[in-house]
This record gives structure tokens, sequence and C-alpha cells, in this order.
């Protein structure tokens, strides 16, 4: 369900501003040159995280050199919910895709974190921004989630400032009349920030259990009857999340 | 997020009774003797899509031959709502993806669908079949999705009763105050059947448009200013509805 805006969308790390010069990196230039077949005067988009979109222009184009001159910006830099994504790290295909999605459904922060029942003992943090940057190219966002290094609950919990919401995607919640996600969004009040933590394969262990019980400012949600794997869980819970409090169009 | 309630849970053809022997086909036994390394006596799930969930001991297990004894039912038989997605497919790795995510968000019909901007142009039902079953075994479903042939669109929709409601999830509503789609469910009473319907890349064509705006019985719903890939945008579709409409839990 993807919009053709432009013929390309491209994350570049440097300072834009009408009149720059830009060269994009080996593999943009692959992909400009070769996959998407452009030319001089064709129009790409380019954003950097922090001056919004720009319309530029490529100025020359070859195997192994391309120049884009950038022309005017098209959208102003607008920030993300302040919504991060904690998650027990699953197999590696499946580890990809929730980076994909999470940066897809706008999440800010992507922190792989290592609980009592996760299988996966490392990470590769290179290819989590790799997939993170690529699904902001393709879904039109003005910023690059934020990956964090692998860390255990217990330090990525004392990173979660007490005033940003917990929210607990919590398997034994699953046929909870009164925790069902959308509706224990709608009847809280919107918190400034949040934070959504998936468990993995196995939910949590008791002693995460307690941990995660006695925690001010943190909300027990069900994501419905069916058991979901970590990937889909992560997107269910951070559409019920933006849907309700994120920048989802709303008529109020 | 997945609570491992058996030590393997077995979706087969067969009736479901006390008493009965079941003989998984070749690809079970090997998954239960190989990969599970399970032995006699294990206890195991099975259903059938019609008879609920059973408890079965492996009464006798080998290479080449593997049959159980089915003891007691454990859960009776319960419908998924009555939900279908009709989809434009995509690639074939994000194809077999969304039949498990929409199978794991409880869609009872999976319907690929051919649209004028859609680049796929044949569709292997078994195959979906196959991760439908897959994933219906590990989110503990009792039943499997429905998969249907490829279809062009107008075969589709006039094969949707009047009275199922189409959810159309339209790229163009996606700044729309008015079209949130959890806020859209919530303000239109509750459907007895629906379809939920997810364009392609690049969206849907002007005729399309003008045939899907002509619709009785049929709400646009926005998932969010960000452009989704088409899994994506499915298991955010089935989120919204699942949750104000579906089988999540709800107090009311």
């Amino acid at each position: 369900m993807t919009r053709i805006a432009f013929k390309a969308r491209l994350y570049v790390p440097d300072n834009l501003a009408m009149g720059m010069s830009i060269i994009p990196n080996r593999n943009q230039q692959h992909y400009l040159a070769s996959v998407m077949r452009l030319v001089t005067g064709d129009i790409v988009a380019l954003f950097n995280g922090v001056d919004g979109e720009w319309r530029a222009a490529i100025q020359s184009i070859g195997r192994r050199s391309c120049s884009l001159d950038v022309i005017a910006q098209t959208r102003p830099q607008q920030a993300s919910p302040d919504l991060w994504l904690l998650f027990a790290p699953v197999k590696k295909a499946r580890l990809d895709f929730i980076a994909q999605k999470a940066s897809e459904m706008g999440a800010s922060v992507i922190w792989p974190t290592r609980t009592d029942f996760c299988q996966v003992t490392r990470v590769n943090d290179d290819r989590l921004t790799a997939n993170a940057i690529e699904a902001a190219e393709q879904t039109e966002r003005l910023d690059i989630a934020e990956i964090r290094d692998f860390a255990p609950l217990n330090d990525v919990l004392a990173a979660v400032p007490e005033d940003r919401l917990l929210v607990w995607c919590d398997e034994a919640s699953a046929t909870r009349g009164d925790r069902n996600a959308v509706s224990v969004f709608a009847a809280h009040p919107k918190p400034e920030s949040a934070a959504i933590l998936i468990g993995p394969e196995g939910g949590f262990s008791e002693n995460e259990r307690r941990i995660l019980d006695r925690r001010e400012n943190c909300l027990k949600v069900s994501l419905g009857p069916r058991i979901l794997r970590a990937d889909t869980a992560a997107i269910a819970a951070l559409t019920c999340f933006q849907s309700v409090y994120g920048d989802w169009p709303d008529i109020t």
C-alpha cells in the first residue's frame, strides 16, 4: 500500500539545504543507477532525520559516481511519537522483520531486550539499523528509529524513566475483558511518552512477572485470545497504541 | 509470545473423539520424532477445525510410523469471527507472511485479489494453505483460515454479500481525521460479518476507487500517516477490527 511520490527516497547523513550537492553512498548509487535506472534530471527525495524532506535532482549519474542537487524542502521535520519498543529478540529473519515493521509503525526507539526465556544470545545492531533505515525510506518517515544495544531486562527497565508509561503486553491477560489494549488505552490519559514491552516465546518468567507487577506507571494489556509470535505482537501493540494515542489522524 | 501448553499441537483431517487412534502424516511424524524428539507417552494437542481441541498420547513413535491415542477434549469448537481478508498479493516471502499473520489475527477467509496495480500473476494456494495450517497450530486457533483462489477484484467484490461490511483500507484517507480505523469502527454498529480490503503497492486505480466509492455498506479507513507494506497493513487492519468488533476480550 505504497504511494510512489518520488522515483526514489533516500536517507543521507548530510545536512540538507537548498543548493547543496549530495553524494549518495555506494549502495544508493547502485540502487539509483542500476536498480531504478534513473538518469540526469530525475527527481528523488532526501531526508536526514533533522532537516525534513527535500526534493533533489540527479545532476550526474554513472556506475561509480552520482551527484544530487538539493532543490527545495517538501516537508518540514516532524518527530515520530515518543514510543519505544522493547522486545525479546527472535531468530534472524523475524528480527529483521521486527525492525522493519516497528519502523513502519512509527516506533522511535527499538530496543532488543534479554529476558529469562529469550533464546537469542547476540543481536547484530548494524543489521537492525539497516532495516530501520530501509523501512523509513519506504514508509515516508522523516526520522530513523534508534536501535539500542541488546541488554538485560533489568537494565532496560532501569533505563525507562518513571514518567514514561510502560505498556506490558502480557500473555496471561489474553482473555481478560478489562485488558483489551485499545480499551485500556482509551480509558487512560494520553501519555507524553511510552515504552511497549513484548516478551519472547514462552512469555515472561515468574520472577520477571513479579518485577513487572510491582512497576509503577505500567499498563498490562491483552492483544487478543490467540497466541501471537513476537513480530505479530509488536505490530498489533504498536497499532493499538498509535491509533489511540499516537499520530494516527483523529477527529478530536 | 507463545505459551507452550502441549509439546506439540497438530491439525489433522480426521474426526476426533475419545478413544480414537490417529496416524499423523509424514511431515508431522518427522516433526514429532526428529524435531521435537517426543517419545511414547508424551502428550500432544490435536484439532481438526470441527471437533474442538483434544489431548492425545503418543502410543507408538518411530522414524516411519507414529500413532496417537485421543484421550479427552480440552476445548470445545469455537468459530473465529466471520472476517475475510481480501488483499492484492505481493512477492513470495511476504505472501507466506500474510497467510501466517492473517491466521494469527483470526481471519476466517484469506482471499488473494487481483487489482489493477497488482504485480503478481500467480498464487500458490497449497503454499498459502500450508502457512495457514502452521499458523493455526502455533496460534492455538481451533479452525483453519480458508484460502480462496486468486481472482479479479470485480469477481471478489461480487462475491461479498451486500450485508457483509466491506472495510476499505484506503491510502488516500491516511491523514483524514475522521477515518482513523479504530474511531470509525467504534462509531459504527458491530457488523455480523465483514471483509477487509488491502490494496497493492501503488494503491487502487482511479477506476477501482470509483467502484469502491459507489459500494454500499463500505467503510473507508485510515491506518495512519505512514505508508505501510501490504503485510503490515493487513496485520494493522485486522488488529483494529478484532480489538473493537472481534474476539478480543471486552468489558461490555
